[in-house]
């Protein structure tokens, strides 16, 4: 991916601000694919970024000699966790019985300061449960959110959409919030030193939509300037890869909704395109020469290359990898964690989640005074 | 398209039925392509179903020369409209200024039973609202809503979604009304006897998502039988054009959200696709070779070949066009407004809503008793 200046700077700044090499703490037991998937995909990251550590936490039955195999050395440690958390398990009943856990073990190394950021393919619902219980949320932030990175005509390549399932309902305040974080992933993530943020609508006109959503408007255009992003205002479905907008903003239950529709649409057309391509000699023969261009095509939108929800406004960076991720799904979000470690992201973003209330708050003092 | 022994069965009951050629109420002069675009897609659909017939409101100075060139014969016919309804235009300023207008000019010919469905490629907000004022709500429904086909691996190509826009509300009433309408549409539009109706929702555990969808869980699981529909459940954004589901239903928010992301995604691909082809000599040969197959897949997934959003529950069938349709989109909507009419659909939907309002009433008679 090239750099623009204002990302070379951005990352320069980053760089200078956390000396430290990035570790990377990771649920190895979560996913579908099993443990022999997650140390695969730390292998090809640890080939990536050179500097980055992992520690590994899970059965030590299954991990050890995986780890022996890997041939990781000190880059990796095993962590001992028996329980493992299952795709059916209730977040309430990990909350209170997780403790033995793999994905409990590798949160609490990034609560201890061990890890500056940890990964997990497991259960959405219980890592959330599990990062809001021990992480606790970033202060003057009411609800977390899941970002993710979507394929778009931008320059690099990527949006943010978030909140894509943390919670179903979001308020105004939730949605300024929202954008907040979003462009501040944008800045560390993907290097958009000034993103442009659009909040998801069914029309761009102003008097449209539901009524938080106005208010919203009204709340995205008076903050945006002390945030740090520039208010696009309202964009719709078909914004969403465009490069009108680097950060789009919108509840969980519409976002959730929005990204596997865009997944479904993507894999749908992939299959037809598959089918298309193996009717007839012609076309057969037109696919096997022009297979270097497809395969360009199919990274550029297959979802495991943009695999990692990241969840916003906790105080610690936790992503989120596909349930069904492989080694190249993995070895994506743990590359996402360490770039975002290496920036100084969680740092930067409780600063300005702290800057924007403070200032909120003092503008709305003397109206307080007033009434 | 292919046709199921149940559609040919479906098929026949409704010719039988509905003896009279259809006529559908066309206003010329709404849409982006100005009025040729809508008489070139006249004359196509013409084509296609050889006993149907056409009026064409809007400006004759405009129309009479492209009707005279088109030579339909009497297959066409003239109505004198000379207001426009303008993209801009306020859904209310219409409803009070637009008696002179084309779109007012074609809802009125439904009206007064001079056409069995109207198509039109203006403004929606003011298409919904001239046809509420001059069609009326069918007795029963409380919110209208509009459906729309989506390209799927079913058996028929496309499955059925419903709120596209009408209305950025919905209760679960309302749900149950979107569900038994978007029924009534799969079996006379895409002839699928007893379609399978989906509940949008960002999981398909039965306790997950927002009140009034686990409501409306709770009342079509009751009610499916009596509306002529399977009821699988809560599907998720994924699951919009898979072969699980034939009717998808939502509110208009979500609803348009997700197709417009379905739709932006599309168009991204296709785009990607095309540079990628472009990229190198082996590529482009192999395109050129591949084109026969590029072209089906095109038409497959081409928005235009499923052209026209319905207005359902309203006394008499409304087709919108997009906006920007050319002949090709505008020949598409004006089949669809063909096949509904000749299938008596909107007899059929208005005695459904009946009978499961009559039958909801009945049981819920004896709690009003006790209480």
């Amino acid at each position: 991916m090239g750099m623009s200046p204002q990302g070379r700077q951005a990352q320069a700044a980053a760089s200078s601000e956390d000396a430290d090499p990035p570790v990377i703490s990771v649920d190895a037991m979560g996913g579908d694919q099993g443990p022999a998937a997650v140390v695969a995909g730390v292998v090809r990251a640890a080939r990536q970024h050179g500097e980055a550590r992992f520690l590994l936490h899970g059965r030590s039955a299954e991990l050890a000699p995986l780890l022996a195999k890997a041939g990781l050395g000190a880059r990796a440690e095993l962590r001992k966790a028996d329980g493992v958390v299952t795709m059916d398990d209730k977040p309430s009943h990990v909350m209170r019985h997780g403790k033995d856990t793999s994905m409990w073990s590798a949160i609490s190394a990034v609560r201890a300061g061990e890890a500056s950021a940890a990964v997990s393919c497991g259960n959405t619902g219980a890592l959330m449960a599990v990062s809001m219980l021990r992480l606790r949320k970033i202060e003057g932030v009411n609800r977390p959110a899941i970002a993710c990175l979507w394929p778009s005509r931008g320059a690099s390549g990527f949006n943010v959409m978030l909140d894509v399932g943390a919670d179903i309902r979001a308020d105004q305040t939730d949605l300024l919030q929202y954008a907040l974080m979003g462009a501040a992933y944008a800045r560390n993530g993907l290097q958009i030193e000034q993103p442009r943020v659009g909040l998801l609508n069914v029309g761009t006109e102003e008097h449209k939509g539901r009524a938080e959503l106005k208010a919203a408007h009204e709340l995205l255009s008076v903050n945006a300037g002390e945030a740090g992003f520039d208010f696009v205002g309202f964009v719709e479905g078909g914004d969403i890869p465009s490069d009108r907008v680097d950060v789009i903003v919108t509840d969980g239950f519409t976002g959730n909704v929005a990204l596997k529709t865009g997944e479904g649409t993507a894999t749908l057309i992939r299959d037809l395109l598959r089918d298309a391509l193996q009717t007839g000699l012609l076309s057969k023969l037109g696919a096997v020469l022009a297979m270097g261009s497809f395969k360009k095509l199919q990274t550029r939108i297959d979802p495991r290359q943009v695999n990692g929800g990241v969840f916003l406004g906790l105080n610690g960076t936790v992503v989120k990898s596909h349930g069904s991720a492989d080694a190249t799904g993995i070895a994506a979000a743990l590359s996402l964690a360490v770039t975002l470690s290496r920036s100084g992201f969680q740092r930067r973003l409780a600063a300005r989640v702290a800057t924007v209330n403070a200032l909120r708050q003092d503008a709305h003092s003397p109206e307080q005074d007033g009434s």
